[in-house]
């Protein structure tokens, strides 16, 4: 806690996940765990994990659903200040269910999080300007302009005054196709790629709405260049089996070099939440050291590797336990 | 099984609920029990203990929440074979929060039902008039005609179908302030009395909807002869705690007499589907002994009170439980 | 565990009792929770509690079924080196079903218990004389000759062996419709009676078997003059509800005078073992102080008020919880 | 639900499995999971999850515990309407333990189903001819004519009066040494042979109770004319650890041509019920499409690798899920 | 939260509490579910509950344990920032097992708490003056000056500061004999009552330790005057059972007149953190009309009631709900 | 148990494990697992698994915590007689808290046994010679004489005791960091070495504090002639995984000849007390055939394999599972 807090404010939806417990099917199980997750306010609790003050911004309904959010990502270390609680009438809460399969059966998501409160947002719901005050970092991910019209427009609202207050912007470039179009996601991700500073993507992603083809280097260098990035950021997984994944990231910078870490062997408790978590970690190692890609990397990546090892989108670990997992673990039993 | 399989229709909406265990508040959980519910599809499930062929007649989402709804109501005996599974496009599942109290917190229902595949459907969703071949009851609450205006519409089709086919109406007065203003459901219980032969209702309701006052026998003539009911049954309930209730019945038929149980004492496991269940034992007493109201109405009670003394929305009894309720019971254990 | 250990034998049918949590009905349940069951091993385990060597007399499959109960014996502090593991082929596990209802639903007991290896014993099976050498008393319940023919015959042989041995014989007045008829328990306790010292009964049972009727002084009188018993204990229950009761003891010895404890007010957590429990602590009071009866009667009531108030058939207390649970208890906090 | 339903019958116990949570061991456990069970229960629901009208044939105790097996087939949308509900005097359920290992140790069954309702069972108990009115095909396995003498003559009985109504029978070659010896399997077996259709085998069953022998095409091509099968499937699972299978299934027809599928990688959550899930997916594609083995091998080995990531003996998915696992899978997360 | 967030600051030990599910006792249990407690902190929470700004200070160790409980204060709302986290070098983190019992059997604390973190502070631990600017009340108990010495020191400097800061102090007159003696209470408490506000105490305690007797009138008239108290209040308990009681308050202010509230029924689900409950609502009350002592004592009331009804010994309820406890509930469900 | 049942006498601090159930973190479960641990204790359930009649020798408070480690020693079987319950002023109960990790967050544990009753104990507080009367073996881990000072003077006390009446001992070298350093720990080691008969060791551990080095023959070679041991054991592991290991053990006598036994493939549900079980197994074979280390190796190999496939710290297996663990597995079903 004796870090010089820096503040990042992240904005999004965040959900309820109900998950059968024991790799039950949602059809045939009698009950349900609980836990919150939404892309950015996930990132948001690894920054935080990382000694960082985060502010998510969100609206949530004033009914024990919202609250539990607001209460998880309290717990989680969040500053909840920000988040609107408003009455039932202004929209529901989302929520998720998750059944975890394993090979080769996949896991799958089914969203109920259509007309939840963040959903019904107009423009102007959030004062922008203000929040952005003493900032140092904005995050956002592509599932957040993908809600609604009015989250879209909340979206480049914050981006640009982001943008106006020289705070820098985090963009993870996710697409997720039960929400929106391609074509829709195209035009937006168009439109928002150059107020952003660094991007979290995938090959696919990149070749799909920028029309970026090529290897891991020529990738990133394209998308540095052509998109203005700052730095552009890729993660590939290789799952040897569902509960079994090893982990790498690349990473380029406007300077080019390519950077890429080492391959991490995870066996996974929970796979959800660890792309956000890989964000997290490499906003914090950035902020802290913003040429050296290679340490936000591997900070990324650690952070990342953690969370897939706990239940729930939530990492939750100490700073010194990221950093301890950035170098090699052997299995063994800790004895403290 | 060997009863002569009498077929009763029920129609309304299905939803999944989430209850915290433990007493648990629902913004501290961190679990969920699932149970099925919907009161015309709770006393259904009644009708079938009693050994009845109970079809119910819904839509639901073709995805696992909807058909964990119909793995639930097939469990429980009941002829799923009306239900209409739907694209997901169609409409999602209605659910509804749990909060089990005690003196003083009260019991609380957060109800996320909006928007449900059942709410959505069009006139014409269902062939009432096929579906009413060979029916002995039709079964309905005042909770459906509130679920949205395609459900009111069907209601009434429903009912004119079964009056067409000459098949009684039972028709449960329950009023959802969440889902209506009392104007609203002023105006279609109005319309819907004329065309319906059995009546549950409340004091209060009948007050409210009809303009009925009166001590119990006076509400019952008047219920009958004012509205045209064939029989007009009456619940009344006193908690000495909420763990401890006693529960007594009125009846009346067209003939007058006033008809009153004793009180049933109940020792309150979830309370539930209680008034669904009582209305799911009349309406069998009342096929078998049309003319015995003191019978449909005990076989009622009983089947209320052992609800109570189970969890879940569902009665699960044996039609030799359920009438050995009706005699009195001292809390002892029965060796089988 | 500082007493003077005196050994006290039981000899009976261990089973596995299978209850459903949450008062959730067998055939809805998903789960069941396991805890071992028998009159006899129940009075031994109060007894173990209150500071005896106890040693239960059984036969069990060496299989996990059989195991699991020794395990449970031997947690419970039951010497378990007098029970006779046998292979499966020499007969099963006895198990029984428990549902827990609350008014108006009885719990109900289902057993399974057919083919134990327990039931097949011969003549024979058991070492008496060996076995009583050095003990201060032996426990038996009606139940044990219930079982079959070669239990029957054992109990018979334990009975006269302790008799030879004069360690007084406590016999538990028990009778299960489910194992035999009522002529046959009859002609089985007629003949067990006057090997019988102290005799634990209801009026109920008096009544049946011996035809022994009236008030409980005049009952209690006839009981240990015409059985020949040296004391006779009478227990009665009066239910305000399935989880609220209270108890009452009588007792008299062979120089008559009738005594009664205070009744005891309890909350169920679990009723089942309670009489066990009732049994295991008279016992322990008479072997301290046979002339005190109202010693023994108001141990035996503090022992099974405990009982009631811990999951499974077993007391888990020590002796300075059921002796403070002699005198009255407010419902208080202890702070220890 | 729009399959053109063709009607499968299927004969013979089903039990209870109780199976301690996480690893445990029996002897230790204090919770058992629920769950149903039986070999011809089990493929029965594969082909109900396959758009089947699927009818089991048994007999079960009408007491809670049967009950639960009722409901869950129920449930699971077998047709239940042919399972005879019988006093407990004439037979109780069936029960199994399981304990799930991991290596080096195994999962181990501990059978508790001797004298079960439908072990008892008469000839005569079931009107064959009836049942088999309008059925497309007849599925046993080798287990049932093991149970009892009475099961083997009510399972000839079956398996005559599928031939004479030209019902396909479909025959899985399982032995258990619990229930009877090599010799009385055998004598069995070379009986029932010639009555069947297609059989499901193993290597090793086929030389114990046929002499054959060789590789697989060799085997296959002796039993299909020395057993004048129509086909003959065999699997074979390679175990990487407890918790990671591959199988692979063979199979040939009359015609010959040997048929092997692709090795499918499977981590495993629960392992029972995957033969039969490949039974129920084998006899699908056979009954759609008689002359594609591979198409009938390539279903069975998705039902059954499916089966393997759910708990439980029952198949919980989809066709559409069965079908897509007919091809590759990833282990990444579906957005649906 | 849209209250003027009055800030109030409480200090003392926090705890992990420990209890069996079920009513097992801990002897017999195999797993224990946790929750957080401490009477400061239970007070803080309900006042967080009432929209109040609550800092509280406490020290941890720097550990999972300890961090587990700076989780839940931050999830219920707590403002932890106060909060100091030492090396596992400067103490342990606190733990108390409960059993809860049901009549005769009392529930039991089993304190674990020696050697805490809290316990080990030296004089100077905390900054009062800092901590207390800006805060509108302060509130202690009995509990917190008998954990240490060191504790005991800092209880006094905190008191002097919020005396020198004209922050009005509440103070519980809680005594735990397991902590200290009745002659090292009395002395501290002696010393301490000259410099609180508010008392809240039982009758036993104010004889015990200040030698007031008589009636409520009496000893809240002799507290007032003696003790120089601006209010003293008193909560009186009528246990009809384990699961059920009854509560009422009683208050005067120096300028006299009794204030009685009315008794509450209470069905307890945990009664843990009732008396701090009630304090933190009375507080809360007292803060908005420091006239109007039975207001604060309704909300008092109201608070603890609800509190019974949770498990855990933190409240969770909303403003709204405990204001609508004030009044009379009737055990209904409310439809939200 | 009808083995020549030889006596083994184990000596250490007993302690309950605290598990957050499904890998969760400390600071964010809501519910902990219990189980008993002890490495001395652990390797005496071992030995009761195969056997022996083992007395375990500690002390613990007579509290409900210190009594749940009793309850469990003698379900395991153990010979709980020589366990000390003292009052709880003579000091707590330890506790150890155990993350459950998966790659690359390594398995933690969180001690909190500081001030135990076992670490106060005095000089004196056992008589040894009257413990070792009729015993055949005395184990002992480096991890008792870390304890305290009194563990460690009892340590030495017990094994010279062991040495005077010609029980051999068996030492396992345990290290544990939190508790001493390792100069204290270099200092005991050495001087308790000579009046060992057997170690177990790891290499690391031969080095650290004998300055023993070499490949495994050369070490043996070693460890037997300079520390003057009948025999010395090492295992060693290689974690494919925390799921995944592969255990190998190696051991020599004086005699020299380096035994080697094959690699044992692990699929780990539970790691902790495998190298205690280990030690039991080993022991066993070595009391039994003191001539072949390989039987010993290998019994000590099987035991602690299937160790890792069950919870918690002790091992559950019958003798026969352990021997049919000696050979090879496969990951199949076993029918019973």
């Amino acid at each position: 806690m004796d870090r010089q807090r820096k503040r990042v404010v992240t904005f999004g939806e965040a959900m309820v996940r109900l998950t059968p417990p024991g790799n039950e099917r949602i059809e045939r199980t009698r009950s349900l765990d609980l836990s919150p997750g939404g892309a950015e306010l996930n990132a948001g609790v690894t920054l935080v994990c990382l000694g960082y003050d985060v502010r998510y911004v969100t609206k949530l309904p004033d009914n024990p659903v919202g609250r539990y959010l607001v209460r998880c990502a309290r717990e989680a270390g969040v500053d909840t200040s920000l988040i609107q609680l408003a009455p039932e009438s202004e929209g529901r809460c989302g929520l998720y269910f998750l059944e975890e399969g394993t090979d080769p059966r996949p896991s799958a998501v089914v969203y109920d999080r259509a007309d939840s409160a963040i959903a019904r947002i107009s423009p102007g719901a959030f004062d922008w300007p203000a929040i952005f005050d003493g900032a140092s970092a904005f995050h956002l991910s592509g599932i957040t302009p993908a809600v609604s019209e009015g989250c879209k427009a909340e979206a480049f609202a914050a981006v640009r005054a982001a943008n106006a207050a020289r705070v820098p912007v985090f963009f993870d470039l996710n697409y997720r196709s039960k929400l929106w179009t391609e074509e829709a996601a195209r035009a937006c991700f168009v439109e928002i790629a150059p107020l952003v500073d660094v991007m979290f993507a995938s090959r696919g992603n990149l070749r799909t709405f920028f029309g970026i083809e090529g290897e891991h280097e020529e990738v990133l260098h394209q998308a540095c260049h052509h998109l203005g990035l700052a730095a552009c950021v890729l993660t590939r997984k290789r799952a040897k089996a569902s509960r079994s994944l090893r982990l790498v990231a690349y990473a380029m910078g406007r300077a080019g070099g390519l950077i890429q870490t080492d391959w991490k062997e995870i066996e996974v408790v929970d796979r959800l939440g660890g792309g956000d978590a890989f964000a997290g970690g490499f906003i914090a190692g950035y902020l802290e050291q913003p040429d050296d890609l290679t340490h936000a990397a591997n900070l990324g990546l650690a952070a990342s590797a953690l969370k897939h090892t706990v239940p729930g989108d939530f990492l939750c670990a100490t700073r010194a336990e990221i950093v301890a997992a950035m170098t090699a673990a052997d299995g063994g039993v800790l004895q403290r």
